[in-house]
């Protein structure tokens, strides 16, 4: 963790997402890249649901878990990364909608552990709508072989 | 839950498979359809990365939430359908290998509340690892409009 | 769920509370009623911690799941009861301190599932520092055989 | 982690489970210890229980969590500590029974994360009874001041 943001966290975190197939496969957008906050949109596709035609927790899961990943990346030093330990999802609405927000935010700071939490929103006519939550408990990780970014 | 499965699950669980655009989506296949007991395979692809090349965690999670709701599908009535209320999901080793198995199993049968367990596996040479675990709380649903299988 | 607080539920907490065997051993007491929020203190206590001095996780489990499961009971018909079905507890810094606040509020009332959030805090000098965290699932039970309050 | 247990870890365990104040207050016993499995057994007393009577869910926490991090700690170097990160707790029944088990077991060992289950049972007459499930993440610590055992 860094106090101040390292300077180019915006690039990091932008090439960081692009390196995620699982995000182009689902069509995610990176809309917004804060110290310690993330926001990922999603259009509705009907590849991405589950048997009743909403969408599948796991996509769900996928885009909370990069807004939350990509968060906690904000807040560590450029030659470190970031490994999804675990998380919990809360499935709070069925997801239904034309398009779909995830943010995900760091709720504790660490220089092992980081806890970010995330929730996902149905956006469609009117108010947005509470559909996910996320907790997930991130490690900061440095100097492993293959992990970069 | 019914005592004895209804004898018509295998063709339910098919079914409830086959409409999930989601499992389509990342290249899972259904291997194994037991009482309680539901497998999911996926063949490694380069769209369902995270930004180290290994499988995104959303992946993981996708595999095994339909694994354990579909393992709860083959213990309830054939009108009621399954959601998902929530789950946690741990990521114990880097999603690496050629070909993953995403095994679902029911814990606690209920009227109203089914839990499952599940465990992701890499399947490569040698002997299959564990690369994460779920546990999942699912809800029994019947008549809710919009919501059948 | 009801719309408008039921009237009684001020008395209905303060009964919930006063009957949970568990509250009274760790010294915890009910500090603020609020229709879908609920305080709980706890004094620092050499009986309450794990093997490093610091308040053990159970002790705040339990005082973060008195505080959602109240939570949601502020948010229900006076003739039905609150169970827990499943929390996630986050410990993000050691539980050091003269007095610690649990506060639980609702995130999704519903008539069957109500799901709520709890967040723990150490009170010493200066500021409140928060020490875990809470997701949890619970229950709406009617008529249940031995399940009142 | 060690691959082969350190010789007193059955004295640490003890002495790690002496230091908690928690389980005093709440009766529980130290029933096996082996390694990567221990279990911690609970008489029923009025004083652990929630609104209804039941073992209080934080109660069950603390024993679970107990016994999970005391798994953990058997797979550890001598000079090493357990802190508990975070656990998912789910209640499948109602905690009733005259004697409770609590089983932890290390899933995942690790240098600096570990992963373990627990199970909790009723013991009344017949066979046990599933009433509680947790997965916990525990962090390896080493030097860090005030955590020792």
């Amino acid at each position: 963790m860094t106090d101040f943001p390292s300077a180019d966290f915006h690039q990091r975190v932008t090439d960081g997402f692009a390196r995620q197939g699982a995000m182009r496969l689902i069509g995610a957008e990176l809309t917004r890249i804060e110290h310690g906050t993330i926001e990922i949109e999603l259009p509705f596709n009907d590849e991405l649901t589950q048997q009743h035609g909403i969408l599948h927790a796991g996509v769900i899961s996928a885009a909370l878990d990069s807004a939350c990943g990509l968060a906690a990346y904000t807040m560590i030093d450029p030659d470190a990364s970031i490994l999804t330990i675990e998380f919990k999802v809360n499935l709070m609405s069925p997801g239904r909608g034309e398009r779909f927000l995830f943010r995900g935010e760091v709720t504790k700071p660490g220089t092992t552990i980081i806890v970010a939490d995330g929730r996902g929103y149905a956006l469609t006519e009117g108010p947005a709508k509470l559909i996910a939550s996320m907790t997930g408990t991130m490690m900061v990780v440095r100097g492993r072989e293959g992990i970069a970014g």
